[in-house]
Order: structure tokens, then sequence, then C-alpha cells
């Protein structure tokens, strides 16, 4: 299965944001439906390198709450 | 359907954790599977009324990524 790099712009206000989105993304990990991710409160970004299509893992960020306010396929 | 009320105690540090977990229950509300809910930051608490049983509750809320400190079931 081809990997694929996603980039999504999270509205996180504090550590318990970004927090609960890492929580999740492990979650996945762990699943092994996503290889690697990285959340940053700071750049208000979660990159995440996965299997799955954009659609999928959009679904999962938003699963948490937070609101996304974009996307991209990086590579 | 009989509806019972559940109260958590749950982890949130900011108005972008209450949110979240707003927004999550509004989702469940709009399925029916929520009759009406409340979350309180200064609290840390989400109360929940619903057909559902206690599981499926601590699920949607834990599919967040918030930390569930403790729950019960209130009526």
């Amino acid at each position: 299965m081809s990997e694929r790099t996603y980039k999504f712009d999270v509205k996180m206000t504090c550590g318990g944001c970004s927090g609960a989105i890492t929580r999740a993304l492990n979650k996945a990990k762990d699943n092994k439906e996503v290889s690697s991710f990285d959340v940053s409160l700071e750049k208000q970004e979660v990159v995440v390198k996965s299997g799955l299509g954009y659609e999928d893992i959009l679904e999962k960020i938003k699963k948490t709450g937070k609101e996304v306010r974009s996307g991209v396929t990086v590579e």
C-alpha cells in the first residue's frame, strides 16, 4: 500500500486540544492505519503519514470534534 | 426506548476542549442517539441523556481523545 503525507490546519487552543488529537492518532497508529504523525499546537498543524486516503484521515481528525480549517496532500 | 442520564468527569483545559466535545455530542444529537447534553468546562463535567447504554456514550466521548476520569449513571 503506497503511503501519502497529509497536512491539516487544525484549530487547537491548548495542550489539551493537541493532546486529544495525539491520543486519537496514536490509536490509529496502534491499528496500523497511520504510520506516523506529528501534532504541533504552535503551528496549528497536524501531519499524518498513512496508506489510507485523504478523506479517511480527515474523518479521524474530525471525530475529535476539532475544527479542521484546511488540509492538503503534500506527497 | 427508556432513557438514562450519564455523568462523566472529563479533563478539559480550555474552551477548545469543551467545544470539541460539544461538537461531537451535537453530531450524536443530530443522529438521535443523544436526547440532550451539557458540557461544563468549569465543572469538568459532561452530562448526557440518551437511550444508548453507558459504554456507547463513554465510547463517543473517548473518540474525541479527551481523558475521561470517571463516569456514573445518575438516573
